[in-house]
């Protein structure tokens, strides 16, 4: 299995760095892991398809155009991903993390909800269909540890064996 | 096409009465639609459980009883629908909606989302997945009414000609 | 296999009467077979979006609207269709006709297209993918009688014994 | 991401520049995609079945063995593309083009259409499953460009964020 | 399970009395099976695309025509059986019947092979996909039997319990 | 959703009444659900393939005829089933009881697995990919009346809401 | 395009040298093809299910073994083709080439049949099914050459244009 | 077929040392094969799932826990096996090792069963939809060699051709 890499799709919040802390622990860990994502700017988010297609009176429209360009990409990896991470920040409606978990559910691809325990009544269903619910990124990358290679996290492993 | 029953999934907010408005719709036009949805007694969705299979001391495990238990439901209902109606209210998360969504596009199945137009930026990832997006109940009635039997709504129907 | 109901989508081109020939014929035929096709008012099947969901300045969204809410009917009823009919008439460009069969192809259900020699050549990757081309809509008739029933055309039959 | 290489199968008219205009911008970004394509040699189209397969004194099977044969490669591709460029051009029927949109549809391949305003009506069933519709070729390099890296085009850029 | 109505498709051999011996024996059995068949009637089999879409000069598109249309019945069928009767007789190439074997496996359809013993080493890989061989249309009667309703063929059942 | 038959299929041990017990709470509680199983009757279960189709002098033959004879009803009815229930008693392997989980669950149906406490390590994977997991027959049926009705189980109800 | 490897599965005929030829055409024509194919050792073939997992006294079960052994490779490999070729020869009964072309019809992959026109007629359903009808190898090969680079054959395309 | 590497996941058991006895007889024998397999270390398999995502009380939801964390790897992994080895050792109920046939099974992936005779009568079901039956990891590594190479055992084929 040493030359396998894991496609791993981070959905969701991009108003903090979890996606870097992310990186980061692969990284140094030397996972062999490829990380995908969507576009995370927000602004080029918003307005990627009327800057590429032409403008829209209708902000609507507008939307609909950045929207549909998005999916091109993040329909595409989340369907090659092994496993996608679903991150729920503190703000915002972020009803697009939660699409990406039911678009991933239907696909049979597992996936990991990573939010705060005040967001647990609200996800309740998210986090059922979910493989686990990680509360900071540093547990996905031991849960990648773990599952890519099967190495236990250092002090957690003692705290459970204890 | 005049036996054909169509199977319409009523997905999100149990707050408010656009299923029944539906409901009404449907039974004045006479058309020939099931209509299904989560259970909607918001309380008996939190406890069912643990009310049939033991109680939790861990809310989140509560939750999980209870999330998986209505999935069985939902994911049925959603997977034989011909259509998927997804009502995102004026409050709260409403994640499950989203989820939905995402799942129903993951599927192929075609959905209308019902939101007032405060939420258009927020849902464009949603609304972009959609084949519809509408403001009130009873234009999903008319959509229903055409795509079922070719029938124009009345006064509109007049209005776009003029 | 008295019982089966066939289910049969009619494809195509709206401004001429085939459709209603290949009923007559199923109907003088007595065969079971259920016919489905899209809404073939021309001017309903243009405006269906914006007189129920709102009216468009640009005609592209115009246009967009009714497009999306007409294909909640026709992938509906062609992905359970038992067998598709594409007709291709003299005139117009009937993109949404090929589309329809190409849509068909790739869910592997067969179609029949239905045409003039005229086209023959335009629509070879149309035709090379079909399980027949008919020329006349009893031709398609027949075709049903014979795939329900075993039935050979009357006439035909001799003259293809002699 | 950076690894990943983008299929991209440019599917319809064979009688202009467009490919060569996509090719071109692709590699002056330097974006990693792979590009397929039909036969574009008109009468090789035309001719393949029977050059190999042997003649035939009927023209309706010398179209059905080269349209067979194609089939071969434009259906393995379409199937391995991450996404689809449908281009109408002017002139002509190009039902093939509105097959393999319909085709990419059923699949669930995002697409993007690349024709003029003129034809908007006619295609607006094509456009209304398709994820943008182009003008330009050098909007669908665009398009690649953000959706690969997150690139906003230069003065459109501008342009929005005036 | 009372209500189950079983879809059986008896595909293979036609100048044989096999298929009416498998019907006599459900009938007498009262077995809620519908069996469904290929049209056996030979000739009207080889003729029916040409009856009805027009003569061909050369005997291979005579063929072709005809192969395509009955197609249009025996994977319509093939598809909607719960279960698929092949049967091999003493003569002819057969290859149809093999043909529907290999289709019955990809689609994961299970199938029970009918034929002599003589048959068996070239039939091998045939076998190899069967949930069964049977050597007498009786035998399969009384797997139907067993699988619908868990009855025990009376004078075997008695031998296998001696 | 009044007229919806719910398919539940009973897999695993044949050696106590717990199908019995779902069925009269089913039958009492007037819920709209077809039961199917396995052929429960043991002896015949294991030689109904011999007793039709020939006996074998090695056991291990023996079984394969009748393993293979089963698996028709089992998959057949495992695939359409809307919910799978899952028997693990106090005794024996019961490895076809987790061999069907595992099929389930590759197929996205839900399934509930039924099994005493005893179990719990040992099927924690199985249990794992359940929706639910229930310790006596009467949670099955209280499940499925809030599944389908949205019925609370009644002295639980109350228990609950304390 | 210029990196794709094709992957054609070679089924049927053990007996001619048929593979042989494909293969010395494709390594002349330097098409980037990696040829796949059953064992085609008869003897290896019929015994090595025995070889590895032991004896049977049963000719039948004997062949089972190595039918089921052997499927792991073939179905493998026929799963992931692109392109499958099915061969029939002068002699044998051959049914495990035409289960071979009903199994790739079913998946959607593409073949083409290669055989005398003795066998016309009895292969027309299978020859129905497939995108090409070849009489000689190097037609295959010629195929492999117009389908991934476009190349017309030498001779032929001359005659073709006369 | 040189470049092809066969990818074979090794489900079960996890206290013997089957697994090395394969790995070692895949390298001597230099066969193109990727194993891959469960994390085998007993204690790490079960405590994963808490030592990651944090402790619990009950007994019942740290198995959860770990299930679904394992869950992420075993079935991506045997998603992409193309062969799943299922060994069933002397002791413990190893109903994971079923589970994981039932879903091979239903995913159409082939798979091979490894337990001794004593078992034979409670794996029917499970080994009437496996491939082979083996009884020493030997005979695994000689059925991949003839799979991959067509390579035939040494001492047993001289045996089988006596």
């Amino acid at each position: 299995m040493s030359d396998r890499i894991w496609s791993v799709y981070l959905s969701g919040e991009i108003h903090s760095d979890w996606r870097e802390r992310i990186a980061t622990g692969i990284a140094e860990a030397g996972l062999p892991v490829e990380l995908t994502s969507p576009v995370t700017v927000h602004e080029d988010s918003d307005d990627c398809g009327v800057a590429i297609f032409g403008s829209e009176q209708d902000k609507f429209w507008h939307d609909r155009k950045g929207a549909q360009l998005n999916a091109i990409r993040t329909r595409t990896l989340i369907e090659e991903a092994d496993l996608v991470v679903v991150r729920f920040g503190e703000k915002y409606k972020q009803w697009n993390a939660a699409f990406d978990a039911g678009f991933a559910a239907a696909l049979g691809t597992p996936y990991i909800t990573l939010h705060p325990t005040d967001h647990d009544h609200a996800l309740k269903e998210v986090d059922g269909a979910a493989m686990a619910v990680a509360r900071e990124p540093e547990q996905v990358v031991q849960a990648l540890a773990y599952v890519i290679r099967g190495e236990m996290p250092k002090s957690s492993a003692k705290a459970a064996a204890e």
